[in-house]
This record gives structure tokens, sequence and C-alpha cells, in this order.
């Protein structure tokens, strides 16, 4: 699959603008706003890689995704209120986002020879990890406390690409259904409103 | 001791509990639960090991510690009406966890070659990191900073762990009062209300 | 430059002084002030040699780091009201503390083997992370996002300091340019209460 290096650039490029617009109702500079992108951007993936010690680190191996977070840091200054209009798009961006990081953080910790149990949570990690580390910096309750299935809906898309893979089916459809599954799940949550149930 | 393994599973399990109940009365769903259930668990030690180096982290390298919050977790899903009723019990196993995840923390620090002045920081980290973690990610202060004495409960175990190991003390006999003394400190806190002094 | 190792010495020092002062009109017991000081002064240092895997970690490899900030703590917890009066030099000695460790971690990080712009954001970050964890831990908007120009005088700092060395400037030339212009732009950004513009 050719495509997989470009949109995991793209991938973190959306990320950085995401971040960096998260804050622009708050008291923060544009340095801040710059920091909070690149942080959203590389957290889930670092925080893998930590755990899994996995070095160098994606974005210190490989410069190009500092540059994808630049860029989409850029934008976010330059164009804050088109990208801000975008919010359909952005949220768009963002499902897909973390359905492909879901996904990719499945296949590199199985690559690197860990167990599928440990592959589903690395999965997940990579996926929202940089969101959570974001909104404890900026006070807020983490994504994965509030909204509508969110880090779940990760969850059970790199659970099903385990068992696909477990019975051997092949890598491009397994990642075309998992991926899917995970941003249908999302969009079906998010129309309807739906959360899984709490602690009572 | 025989008995290390399977009191570290159980100790696992507890804190998972007792991290899964903890965002009881917040707006979590039960995926929100489990999540910090998961991170109470696995936060002190996975701490340590980072800052030490050493790989594969203990929850990663053996499966059963998974599993152990799993059940932890859904034990805390299927009862906590049940759970939140013992909470003298659940303050119990809490006491004892930290007692046993100090020692066993310096334990493990020593037996990597580190100095005891480094063993003992990551004993009280590997007691009371996971906790902390999980105050941080639901926005609560970190119980560090506002409980009767806790840390420097482990703190002074830790200790007095490594004094009497340097004195050559037999390891059985060293673990009974180090612990003991932990528990005993914490329950004497807990009971009198006793605080250290602030800082005026 | 033999003034190095007494220099870091003397941050870690001056970074934990602040850090257990920072937490004092809290409801923070003599530990967690002695805590705060320590997480202020080794947080910026471990997290750039974690990502870095740099191991061991400079306050594990080395326990004078250690002494240092103990002795920083107790300075806090014998005179905190002498050290509460000379808020002027105390905010000094953390502008020459940022300034200093910046540079510092930018020349690690390159002796290291790394990129230029990975050394820029390692700089930064070892000055000014420690700061940031311990805002998140007692729960305030981090430094990094409300303080007129702070992390960015640093990373300004840090490029200047790799311009000019890829300009083959005799490093303690460069050194002493760099760190006083990372010291000017902070003195002057808060004479005159400068920030950063805001996203608008």
């Amino acid at each position: 699959m050719d495509l997989q290096y470009p949109l995991e650039l793209l991938g973190t490029f959306v990320f950085a603008i995401s971040g960096a617009l998260a804050v622009r109702d708050k008291e923060h500079d544009v340095f801040g706003a710059g920091f909070t992108g690149f942080v959203t951007a590389i957290g889930g993936g670092t925080l893998r890689d930590l755990l899994l010690d996995s070095h160098p680190l994606v974005w210190i191996g490989d410069i190009h995704f500092l540059y994808a977070i630049l860029l989409g840091v850029l934008a976010a200054f330059v164009f804050p209120k088109i990208l801000s209009r975008l919010r359909k798009t952005m949220f768009l961006f963002d499902t897909l986002g973390i359905a492909f990081f879901t996904v990719l953080g499945v296949e590199k910790s199985l690559s690197l020879g860990f167990r599928p149990e440990i592959a589903a949570i690395m999965g997940m990690f990579s996926a929202v990890m940089g969101g959570v580390i974001r909104d404890t910096l900026v006070n807020e309750i983490p994504i994965l406390f509030r909204k509508e299935i969110y880090a779940s809906a990760c969850l059970a898309g790199a659970i099903l690409y385990l068992v696909l893979n477990y019975f051997a089916l092949q890598r491009d459809i397994n990642l075309l259904i998992s991926i899917s599954v995970i941003i249908s799940i999302r969009l079906i949550a998010v129309r309807y409103k739906l959360s899984l149930p709490r602690l009572d």
C-alpha cells in the first residue's frame, strides 16, 4: 500500500491543525497554539513508541513529520476563520485520522512482535492519546471521557482488524474494513448522540 | 517468596478496581472508567520502568497483568454498588497495594543495579504515580497533594527497607517490617487525620 | 567550558527552589512541595532524554543532581519567606536557568547525532517542560500558555545557537550570545508585558 506514508503525513498535518485550533477561544498566544498542535499531532504515536521502546520516535527519525506539523500549525494561523468554518470538514478529517492511526498503530505493534492484546491498546493509544495529552495540558476533561463514542470506536476497530488478521484476511481488504468500521461507528455515534452507558 | 507474583497480580487487580470506581460520580462512561482503571493499575510501574529504561514494561511483557486489569474493571462494572459499599475494605486493599508496590519497586530498582537513592524514589513512584496520573487525567488535584500522609509513607517505608537491607537483614523479615511500617503509618494517619505541615 | 557542570547543578538547585515555592499558597504539605520541586527540576531534561532514548537519565546516572534538588527543596522549606521576598532574584535565577538549560539541551541533542530541528525542540523542552509538568500536576494552566514570551524565547535562542553553530562560530562565544539573547528577550518581554499575538 503505497498510500500509507503520504496518508500518515496527511494525518499528522490534520491533527496539527485541529490541535492548534482547539485552543483558539482560550488565552493562548500563537506559540501556545503551535505547541498544542504539535503535541496533538505527535502525542499518540510518541506514547506508543515510548511504551514499546521503539526508537527513534517517528517524528524524530523522519523530519518530514515535523514539517507536516509546521505546515498544519501555519495553516491554522493563516486561515483560522476558514478552517473553523470548515468544522464539518475538520471533523471528517479527524475521524479519518483516528481510524487510520488506529490501524497503523496496530500494524506497527504487530510488526515489532507484540501480542495482539497489546497491539489493540497501542492502536487506540496512537489515535487518541495526542488529544488526551492536549486536553490535559489545557486543563480540560480529556476528549476520551466526554465525547460520544470515540476511543472505544478505535478499540473496536483495532480488535476487528486483529480478528480478521487472525483469519488471514488479505491486508488491504482488512484495512479497508477496519477503517470503515471505525469511521462508521464514530459518525453514527455523533449523528445520533450515542454514548456508552455510565457506571451507576 | 513464591507469593510475590500472585500478590503483584492481585495488587494490579485491586488498583484497577479502585481506578475504575474513582470516576463513578463523574460524567464518565464505562469506557472512560475502564481506561481510568487501566491507567491507575499500570501508571506507577510504567513510569518507573520508562525512567529506568527497563523493557519490556511489566504489563507488555506478561499478558496476565492485562487480564488482571480487565477482571478488575469488569468487577467494578458488575458490582459497583457492592464495591462502593466496601469502601473500608477497598481502602485496606489500596493500603496493602501501595505498601507492597513500594517494596517491589525498590527491589526491582536495586536488582537492575541502581543506587539506593534512586531505588527509594522508584519504590514510591511505583506505588503512587498511577493514582497521580489518573487524578491529573480527570482534572483533580492529585492524591499526592491532598491526602493525609500517603506518598510520604511509601517513601519512608522504601528508605526503611533500604536501611535494613544495607544492614543485611534477611529479605523476608525486611519485607514484612517495611510493608508493615508503610501500612501502619498510613492507617494511623487516616485514623487521626494526620498531615504533614504545610510550607508557610 | 569547565563551568558547565557546576552551572547545571546550580540550575537544578534553583529550579527545585522555584518548584517547591510554586505551591506555597496552595493546600500542599511539605512533601507535596518537595515533590513539586523535584518534578520541576528534572521534568524537562527527563522528557528530553526519554524522547531521545538517552539513558541513564541525567539525575539517575549522576546522584549529585538528586542532592542539588534536595538542597533546593530544603532551602525552600527553611527560608520560604526570605526566598519569596527575593522574588526578583528568583525570577532572574529562573531566567538564567531556562537560558542555560536551553543551550545545554541543544548541545546534548546535537552531540547525540540528532538533526538541528530536533535539537531546537529538545533545547526548549529541557528548559520549560519541567514547569509545564508541574503546572499540569497542580491543575494550573501551564506557564507556557499564560506567560509573557517564555518558551518562545527559549526556542528563538535555540535556533540562534544552531544558526551560529552552522556558521562555525566558536562555541564559547556562541553560548554567550545565545544565552544572552534568551535572557534579553525574556527580560524585555516581562518589563514591557510583551506577549505574542493570539489566534483570532
